[in-house]
């Protein structure tokens, strides 16, 4: 059928959920032409806007046409897409942010209502009519499962290597029937590898020759190398004082460059036969992979460069028996985290001198991309890292501030951070040591004097002495980069 | 061995681990010989301080005087006594917030540093040389396991009926080597009724008859009957939905008094064999089990005033087919959590418009509590419900604000905000939606009118409409509480 067809079985309000993970194993042609009919609509001058929901990040062929069309009412659980971004920043659609491991549950229990539709990218169908899974798993298995009907669209760009590379479990219930997840390490099989479908729900079959996003890359700088730096250090300390062993703990890592070029650092830590239990396989993780750094990596989607994809092509066999690729709702699976012991390893956009990270807003109001995982691995992991440049914007922006304009994680979930300054060790540390060490070791020079005097006035005035903060004050930085451009005071 | 003699064990700088969960099974002995001994030390001139491990919250005899004799330097993870919370508000000593779910596993990992000694509290010491636990279970059996030395305080006054009602877990392990915890239902038993212990660590036995704090309750009011209705009409509104059977979802309820008036309250729903699998067993609980409402409650401690405790001696026989006790790290346990499906039910000091909750920090910076378990449960559970008046000091302060203080749940944890006014459904909302929704269902209408007005503003003029927000007036009501007593502007 063509996308063009299977695109008018989208009606207005409708909830429709797409597959795709940080721009990898999306629908490329449907919701192009879904896009195109809604214009038409609007163009006749009807109402015509959908809920979509995803696994996570998609591309401009989803998000981008859709919010480019004025096509979303609701848009959750992640995203990324500048124009999508751009409209929920004007305040022009509604987007919700949700721990990724709580999509699926909270879609079963009935909380986003009912799913009228699924269009979801396989690679084929096998001869017992079940899906072969692409390049991300992210919650597929729950769309199949609860929509009303179902498009599929068939890529035949993704890589036929992929086959049996995925674990589908299915072993979820909804309270008070679950059972444990019988997962102990991260190369265990728990589920299939093909994903169900009911034959009857499915309304179209459209056939795709398309890429992923083939996310680029920044390359690896400075900034990024002292961070990655500070990280092997600390690394290597706790390996030395036997609270690690020398294969560490599996690693996760959040999406972006930060993340990439940290991991793209540990080929320098000279290990060997790590693993890793993530969301996302970037470049920086099938270069460890294939060096040895990393033995087997499991997470819930690629999204590699278009280099990446052909490495990935080129040594498939290599990496088919190293990496596996689940739902979202089992890579970021509290349990399975808290279980193996994950080393979380995230960015972020600014944190307090106390600890609370800010991953999402700007100026707490504007919305980069979302929570992710990030707060299913810091919760759960044996340690949470979070990781940023102490300035952005030519260092107009510090990343270290008073008080954090929008809290993703708190003074609770927070153990280590690290910039390019530096590393603080916030563990078994009361808030007015987190904040010294903080500021000491994280702060940018130009920012530190800053801080120090916020804190030291802070611990004079503020009404209690445990967290203490100046309330006029708490949010002035932001408020004077709102108002001059920089958040230093003018000279 | 007496308690001065036993005292002397402590040494100066010393990590001292007790037992002790919401005033239940805390030593009564002991600290208060401590505190006589530091004193002494400290008249002569000589520094004597201490870093303190519980389960939660203790009692005067332990926090109080410990605290009296500027005897800690470092306390954790929770804690309710005026003296000790004086001191940490006044700056005069360090004090750690943890989730209660943490707190075994980081001692594990090494991140509190080595444990000198526990002060433990039991009921009895079997033939075999094990621990009959006592009122509540909390820590104790990391602490045994951890410390170096042991001090067992033989509490006759604690009930010998309770032998048998605990579950001690042993099955806990260190990653990479950790197995999924097979429990399944509330009732099911994992454990051992038993605590262990290496006698050649036990340095001293000493023999108290002492009751626990037996914590009053506040008579139920006008206030927490109104939220208890506001919940008991939405479990009824999910029931009819589906989305709940009758039996509901084993409930948690957080600590105090509103928790106490709330769960009374449930006995008017009409309930029958509820379950909960939840932290404190108080009066209202005891009540439910009493007339049926709850058929089995899962806990880690009892916190019960005089007349409770009577109660449970009177009809010992059938709560002790009703009741288990268990290890924090078991009771607040993700895994568990999310698996059972738990209903949430905390307290909070304040939330803003976008569901950020602030359990723990008075104006940001006075720490009440801690954050206890709330964050266990809020963000593993199948309902998070946070209820709180919707005023406080006289109508001078604002339950609900524009921003948060202080974050301990972020709005990607809370779904449900009820106050005597209403209760806001925030399933499935964007930010914006949630805000309107907060502001018209639980704001006092007082400050309604404001908060409306601080809405309507941001939305015009906030840098991103995503979480539209002013940051110059952020924390302007707090600050102007400060400065006026009020957080209402002057007329």
């Amino acid at each position: 059928m063509s996308a063009e067809q299977a695109a008018t079985f989208v009606k207005p309000g409708m909830t429709v959920a797409m597959s795709g993970f940080t721009g990898a194993g999306y629908p490329k042609a449907v919701p192009g032409a879904l896009a195109k009919l809604i214009g038409d609509e609007h163009d006749a001058g009807r109402d015509f806007k959908i809920n979509v929901l995803t696994g996570a990040s998609t591309a401009p062929e989803l998000d981008g046409v859709l919010a480019k069309a004025e096509g979303m009412n609701l848009r959750l659980p992640y995203m990324s897409d500048p124009e999508l971004r751009r409209r929920i920043n004007e305040g022009n659609m509604e987007y919700m942010d949700i721990h990724l491991s709580h999509v699926a549950q909270h879609a079963w229990f009935g909380f986003y209502g009912k799913i009228d539709l699924a269009i979801v990218e396989v690679v084929g169908v096998t001869a017992e009519g079940d899906l072969i899974p692409s390049s991300s798993v992210g919650n597929n298995k729950t769309w199949l499962e609860m929509a009303d009907k179902v498009i599929i669209e068939v890529n035949s760009q993704q890589s036929a290597a992929m086959d049996g590379m995925h674990d589908v479990y299915y072993g979820t219930a909804l309270p008070p029937h679950r059972k444990p997840i019988d997962l102990t390490t991260v190369r265990d099989r728990i589920g299939q590898k093909y994903l169900n479908v009911d034959v009857n729900k499915i309304v179209a079959v459209v056939e795709t020759d398309a890429p992923d996003r083939l996310s680029p890359f920044a390359p690896v700088d400075a900034t990024s190398e002292k961070i990655a730096d500070h990280l092997l250090g600390f690394l290597d300390y706790e390996i030395r004082a036997g609270r690690l062993s020398e294969k560490l703990l599996p690693l996760q890592s959040g999406v972006g460059n930060i993340a990439n070029a940290v991991l793209a650092g540990l080929a320098r830590g000279g290990y060997k036969g790590l693993t890793a239990y993530t969301e996302v396989i970037q470049d920086g993780m099938l270069q460890l992979i294939k060096d040895g750094t990393i033995e087997f990596a499991s997470a819930t989607s690629f999204s590699l460069s278009e280099a990446g994809i052909a490495e990935f092509n080129k040594n498939v066999d290599h990496y088919r028996d190293r990496i596996l690729l689940r739902a979202q709702e089992i890579s970021n699976h509290p349990e399975i985290i808290r279980r193996l012991g994950c080393i979380a390893l995230n960015g972020m956009i600014e944190a307090d001198i106390y600890g609370n990270v800010n991953s999402t807003n700007v100026l707490g109001s504007h919305v980069m991309n979302g929570i992710g995982g990030s707060g299913d691995f810091a919760r759960n992991g044996y340690l949470s890292v979070f990781m940023s440049p102490s300035t952005a914007k030519d260092g107009k922006i510090s990343g270290i501030v008073p008080f954090a304009s929008h809290v993703d994680h708190t003074e609770h979930d927070t153990m280590i951070l690290i910039t390019e300054q530096g590393l603080a060790d916030l563990r078994g540390l009361s808030p007015k040591q987190r904040a010294q060490m903080i500021i000491d070791n994280c702060a940018h020079p130009d920012y530190r004097p800053l801080l120090q005097d916020y804190f030291d006035r802070a611990r004079k005035e503020s009404y209690g002495k445990h967290t203490p903060h100046l309330l006029g004050e708490a949010l002035s930085w932001h408020e004077r980069f709102r108002t001059t451009g920089d958040m230093r005071p003018a000279q």
